[in-house]
């Protein structure tokens, strides 16, 4: 697959680019947009989204909605996408209509359904899990039936996702045997939902490749260390405890996935490490929250890189500028607190680079982020951690160490 | 004069901040501020300017209709500006009606009049070329007698200047004798302009301090070289071959001119350097041209610094991240030619960081400015220039080294 994109540029002299959701992905996008004098079109669920105050242009309606996409694809030189709740099918006709939209639906299909992204990377000969997926063409029993299979080879207890629409922990059950497993079998099936299992791996650390493909070819981001509790990511370190060549391979592993599909833009792949075995978990193909360091951290951030790789423009270096770097993200607090009304409080720690993505506060929420970067990473991690205590994100129970899958 | 804006953090949850104008200044102020999650207003002269693509909100009027600015002053939390188009008498009655004007009226009054300007230098007992204020309230014949005078002690030739509206070389006459002096007197005496006289300095460099005053004090950025063709900066080199006790000088009365009219904001002061003597000549109390290297090349740029001081919010670290800078205006060519038709070729320049302002090309226009950092200075200035040019920017005759009045 080549990207068509190289004629972009010469259709307008300032590019437009059009964006499916406003939330904090598409915000930062339009920031770096600005500087590169690129006008930025949203496709918002609402007008109270995070992107929209900063927005060019801003069409309101949902990411399906098959008038306001066309409204955007006549509005703009390429369509990209801030999330993966789009329809394929919908988005395959706008591509055969001879619309630019990048990533391709051929690469978005691994972000929107696992099923597809595993059987991709299996492949490409890249490590997975073990994993077998249980669609239920013939029933609740024949999936029972290969759940029990699977589990007699894998091992109990396993862990069973939903192959779509699961994101920061939502869509993951671990179950513990296969009674625990019909329970959840039957509510899926119940639902519509497409389960797949897979072995429960012994996580040592998460660790996420973060890497961009444009016309000018593929640069990867150095390798970042991960720490998720309750399956929300809390805190990406660089270049954390991940032994160098386990890093390099991961990089590797990326790369490789991003030729095999022939990607336009960024994708982000999270793996698991267990021990010295390496085995992908996650793909995005977009920017990603592991990837918000990159914006102080690194030389081009990956929504400039994003944005130059859909246009059709020659990729920016991807060097961190400094030896460490620390990303907390700012969750909402159980009162519902704004951050915003404690930014005074941590723009006083040095070197704090505050993110807020302008969101209504909700607990739990991904409401912001701040990235620290400097030559001692106790001091880095510690400065990150206390700006994101002052805009009042919850401090894990347990030290944000742990990793979960 | 003590800032009073502590208070407005508290006010409202997400801060909103009214800029007066809407070129490339507001325009990279508000891409500091999405990040910052603070959302900003503009009262833009017309719908095309630069900025008004990603305003949270545009007003449209001139900078001193009553009525946009009151529209203005409702709807944010601070009001500050992109230029010095103002009228103060207006704002001061904003000012004591108890709206946020940042930086004050009075601290305005430094940018907007040469005059009042030199006048503070020389009570602040900061250096200045010798200079005289030929306010002709008795006629031209005295403004010539007051003149001849002063050219018979500071020595001709000598420089004539506009005391207000003057920019990138306009409102300058150089004149050689009172002849020559007496023909730009009379028509500036037909169009109302006042005067004022100073010496032909014989600069060997120029300079520029950039400085921010807050709540939590003043820090200062690493003072610049800038390098000026026909009026207009082309260049601008951190360190440049400044020597390091003249830029701490520099950096010094800076910083005292700061505190002494008690500035909230960020102010830029151009200096001029004839072999060991360094004199002030222009000061501009708002983020400048000279410090648009600092997005990229210090840890917190001019305009998130601005943003925090008018604010109240404590201010970020000055620090060079690297130990080169330089950044290039782009400038309209003769054709007008839309640099974003170029983007391509200036991206695949090694470390380039293109900014784009997204406005109507016209020859000598500042149209974007091209930012390099690095560890040689040659290559990072060659590249700057190399990035620039790909941009079609015109390249000067002479090497852009030569300083001019």
């Amino acid at each position: 697959v080549e990207p068509a994109v190289e004629q972009v540029g010469e259709r307008s002299g300032r590019p437009v680019v059009g964006i499916v959701g406003a939330g904090q992905l598409a915000r930062m996008t339009i920031e770096a947009a600005s500087a590169l004098g690129i006008n930025v079109i949203l496709l918002a669920e609402s007008a109270e989204d995070a992107a929209t105050e900063f927005a060019s242009q801003v069409l309101v309606g949902e990411p399906r909605d098959h008038g306001q996409l066309w409204a955007l694809a006549a509005r703009c030189d390429v369509i990209t996408f801030d999330h993966e709740h789009v329809d394929l099918d919908q988005l395959a006709t706008f591509e055969e209509a001879g619309v630019a939209v990048w990533p391709s639906v051929e690469a978005m299909h691994l972000g929107v359904d696992k099923a597809h992204m595993r059987a991709t990377l299996v492949e490409a000969e890249i490590p997975v899990p073990a994993f077998v997926v249980l669609a239920d063409t013939e029933g609740t029993g024949s999936v029972l039936d290969r759940l029990a299979a699977f589990g007699n080879g894998a091992g109990w207890p396993l862990v069973l996702k939903a192959t779509r629409d699961g994101y920061d922990g939502k869509g993951v059950w671990p179950v513990a045997d296969i009674g625990e497993a019909a329970i959840v079998c039957r509510r899926a099936h119940e639902e519509g939902i497409v389960l797949m299992a897979e072995e429960l791996v012994p996580i040592t650390a998460e660790l996420c490749a973060l890497v961009v493909r444009g016309p000018t070819g593929t640069s990867a981001w150095p390798v970042v260390q991960t720490h998720q509790v309750n399956g929300i990511c809390r805190e990406v370190s660089y270049p954390g405890t991940i032994p160098q060549d386990v890093a390099d391979e991961a990089q590797r592993l990326a790369v490789r996935l991003a030729d095999s599909i022939g990607l336009v833009g960024v994708m982000a792949v999270e793996m698991f490490l267990a021990k010295r075995r390496l085995v992908v978990n996650e793909v995005a193909v977009r920017p990603h929250n592991s990837g918000h360091w990159t914006i102080e951290g690194s030389n081009t951030s990956q929504f400039e890189n994003h944005l130059r790789a859909i246009l059709g423009l020659p990729l920016g270096t991807t060097e961190p500028r400094s030896p460490y770097a620390v990303m907390v993200n700012v969750l909402g607090d159980d009162e519902g607190t704004d951050p915003s009304l404690h930014l005074a409080d941590a723009l006083a720690v040095r070197g704090a680079h505050v993110h807020l993505y302008g969101k209504e506060p909700r607990p739990g929420r991904k409401l912001g982020h701040v990235t620290t970067c400097g030559i001692d990473p106790t001091d880095v991690r510690e400065r990150a951690w206390q700006a994101a205590r002052a805009l009042r994100t919850p401090v894990p129970a347990a030290p944000a160490t742990a990793a979960s899958q």
